[in-house]
């Protein structure tokens, strides 16, 4: 696999004259690959709410070209009005997903350029948001290259790898960042063997992972969840890379639900476990795993949504949680693009992250 | 929970007339409470192909009661042919589902007591016949209720249970096996909370353990097999119990796939992990876990088969063993109707069952 970067599906783009931002509908896959153009401020909103658009990465990328879309619209406007409407905007496009870190941070950093440039025309304003939209994604790619080539270092030709839930492209956009390794591994001509967990209850390694690997032409199987242990076992991983979505100062993190499980497992097989991911998941006014508040989701992801049939009674209980907390003790490393962190994590973040 | 057992769906018996065997269709549940009306060879195969009739003993019950039946109508045959109809038709029913042990176990045993009467007519045959299934199915309860009481000994009023897959009362009648200690400690006036693993690919556990725990009163949660790790590291668990399908010679098992990861699990939580069984599963003639055939299933189960839309690529690869097993070493006990088996297992199996 030579052209991984060729291959990819596009996650988020402006169309050729700029005025609308382009997405794949991520709801819509693995059946259909449909695109949404998006030039008004209701439809961005909708589509992260939706998780038409999803993953941290993807979703600051997307808030980037959105405000420098929008902007667009009112660039005749005096100064402030235009940053009194721009603020509006990242207000109401930022209540579209409150927990969601890129989303908050990307529209900061659009409203900050606005604010800094007080004496310029709107249309002066929209051109640097479109330059700066186009940094915010670069820099992101970049971000993923990064983790590729630390990630590339833990892994050899031939290896098995499992991963659980998507932090591939169509999340992290560029490599991704558990599958950064993995892509770019292939690009170097490596023949790569993933196990992708199916991820219940919402399937993201079954619709988006085994999707966008087998797409990129990278062998992958996909199995589910309890078959974990049973491939670890037979000896078909040599490595499991997760992405994360909180890193917390003593290197506990949280992932999606049953990360803590496969870290068990491999551990328990003597299998080194990643996770992956960009510096900006680590928050040091975190100090453990026990600080990471887990969201509690809808039952009925579990007892019915996908099927045909209920699969439960309509009122059984259900517990489901959206993450769980790996502990740190079951961490090989922390692979992100300043480097990769090994134990003591408390140590090592602070050293690498916080001079 | 004082009526367990009036609580119980009837999942085999016999018409008032007894010319028919009545099965609980366990294809249409949890959506569905219907039975069938079995009376002829036929039907009788493909209600345990079908699935409609499922478990071990329940299966071996079922062969029981349908032997009976079916030869009700050739009972005014002279010995010679009654023994060969009777014979044609075991040697039928065995092919519906030839990996079943119960199956062939009571089908030889009804076959034995046909050949045992070589001097009887067929009516008086007939009536052992009769007398013969109800004395399995009576053994089978009596068997569940050594279980359960053995059982009950490892748990405590107000403890959390979990299980994996269905080896309930569905499959095994009575008290079931793995639930049997549950059952049994609520009778007994115990508050028990059950967690019951979903079951990917065929999810018994939803379908099943989770219905029927709840029809009987017992507080029950289904989750998804991946969220067996927070319920756990939260102390929500005291105890692991599920069931086997074969266990070998020195104490590894094998049970439907999912099982050798709750065992790491619960080994790593430090929760006490029992599998409950008859001990006819106990296959002195396999000497470890390595020498059980792991059957592989249709790939369509992970990737499609009970969802509304295809929940991967069509063509993507898919692992999808039926079972797995697991090692002796993470086993705290094998619960049996003659007692409870701990380590060294191989030795005290031997002590118990090879006198």
């Amino acid at each position: 696999m030579n052209s991984f970067k060729d291959s990819r599906l596009a996650v988020v783009r402006l169309s050729d004259d700029e005025h609308e931002v382009i997405i794949l509908d991520q709801t819509r896959l693995p059946g259909h690959e449909e695109y949404l153009r998006i030039s008004d401020e209701e439809r961005a909103w909708t589509a992260i709410k939706r998780l038409e658009i999803r993953g941290a990465p993807a979703i600051g990328v997307f808030a980037g070209y959105a405000m420098y879309v929008l902007a667009q619209r009112y660039a005749d406007k005096p100064y402030p009005e235009f940053l009194a409407e721009f603020r509006r905007q990242a207000e109401y496009l930022n209540s579209s997903r409150p927990t969601a870190v890129n989303l908050s941070w990307a529209l900061r950093r659009q409203t900050r350029l606005v604010e800094a440039h007080e004496g310029c025309t709107g249309s002066e304003i929209v051109k640097l948001l479109g330059e700066e939209a186009h940094k915010i994604d670069a820099e992101n790619e970049e971000m993923t290259r990064k983790i590729a080539e630390y990630g590339v270092s833990l892994i050899k030709d031939g290896d098995g790898i499992l991963t659980h839930c998507n932090a591939g492209y169509l999340a992290c956009l560029g490599y991704g960042t558990a599958t950064a390794p993995i892509y770019y591994g292939a690009e170097q001509g490596m023949t790569l063997h993933v196990y992708s967990d199916e991820t219940r209850p919402l399937l993201q390694g079954a619709r988006l992972t085994s999707f966008e690997l087998q797409k990129a032409g990278i062998d992958v199987t996909l199995i589910c969840d309890n078959m974990a242990s049973i491939v670890m076992k037979q000896g078909r991983i040599n490595a499991v890379f997760v992405g994360c979505d909180r890193i917390a100062a003593n290197g506990d993190f949280a992932n999606k639900i049953g990360t803590s499980g496969v870290a068990i497992l491999a551990k328990y097989y003597g299998i080194p476990f990643y996770t992956l991911g960009p510096s900006s998941t680590i928050d040091f006014d975190t100090p453990t795993g026990a600080d990471i508040h887990i969201e509690q989701r809808d039952p009925d992801e579990v007892r019915s949504m996908w099927y045909r049939e209920p699969m439960a009674l309509p009122d059984v209980k259900c517990y489901n949680p959206s993450f769980d907390v790996t502990d740190h003790s079951l961490l090989s490393g922390i692979v992100t693009e300043r480097g990769i962190v090994t134990a003591p994590f408390e140590e090592n973040l602070r050293k690498l992250f916080q001079k």
